[in-house]
């Protein structure tokens, strides 16, 4: 294929929503974080990228706790909303009439209207210049009851989305099934050299 | 709404599939990984999550160097593939026939069926568990030149995956649009309070 060089640049695809949450000065306050993911299976962590100026961090750092929330499309506008204002200046909660609820961590907010919840605790952070890489220890998941599927997390019922950048700057939902996970390779087993 | 505790856990949604590549031995191979993302915009760097005992992951303390490799839906096959046997043991290059390409990195090997590129220089090496997070800073992007609208990276001719786990295991295609993004929630700024 005829390649062309970009320059070192972030682009990956695709890159999650996450609502992330954090008390700061004793309120709760999220932000939208494009730049994350799972660290680890056991035990069981996550990271996210996030800017040293912005707030939630600022209550990250006074709580050692913060949340990932994991929006449906029924709330992409909330979403987005909650990554292009400050909670310096806005109160983002009231904005976007979001129920916050806590679970074990007294001080990770999290977002009823959000079908998945994950309360973390800070372990690591790394700072690598622009953005603060956050690793966190999952302590507990909540999901809502109405989108499980033999007690496991159904994304067909979950409905999240993807934030796709690049050419253009849209969320997007999930698409079609293109093959069964840990299945489909079976096949270029017989492609194996003895 | 009514919530279920799963406990502890890596759920998140959607989780990325990267073929991550390095040398091992002089010889190229290539890992399936969808626990990893984007770490810091300045300079650009990524993280993936690798079990201590991959061969890639030999690889990469060998050279200290490894690749980001997005396949698009045409080589679903291949991608899986390389996530359910081990290098130590088959020739992965040989069985999914990819043509590897070099770059910047002399030993970050690329995979020239996939249309996007990333190499990348280990930077950190966080031991966390079962799994290290390894932190690359991106040295280069490429991207194939019939992939590119108004010379940035158009994830529909790109056909990038995702990898959806929960009550099923599977890859899904990007699906329709939702919303702008940067732009869908302005309208919330009504709801803010003098």
């Amino acid at each position: 294929m005829t390649k062309v060089k970009l320059g070192p640049g972030t682009f990956v695809c695709p890159k999650p929503v996450f609502l992330v949450g954090a008390n700061v000065d004793d309120k709760p306050n999220f932000i939208t974080v494009a730049w994350g993911g799972i660290a680890c299976e056991s035990p069981p962590m996550v990271s996210i990228a996030i800017r040293h100026s912005r707030h939630t961090f600022k209550g990250i750092k006074q709580t050692g706790n913060f949340s990932i929330n994991i929006p449906s499309e029924d709330i992409v506008v909330e979403t987005d909303y909650c990554g292009i204002v400050s909670g310096a200046k806005v109160d983002k909660v009231a904005a976007c009439r979001f129920d916050v609820f806590y679970g074990e961590l007294i001080n990770a907010p999290m977002i009823d209207q959000c079908p998945v919840n994950l309360e973390c605790k800070l372990v690591h952070t790394i700072d690598l210049g622009s953005h603060a890489l956050l690793i966190g220890r999952v302590e507990e998941i909540h999901v809502n009851e109405s989108c499980l599927t033999n007690g496991r997390p159904d994304v067909t019922k979950i409905k999240p989305f993807i934030y796709s950048a690049g050419s253009s700057n849209q969320y997007q939902a999930f698409g079609d099934f293109i093959a069964d996970a840990f299945k489909a390779g079976k096949v270029l087993k017989n492609n194996e050299k003895p």
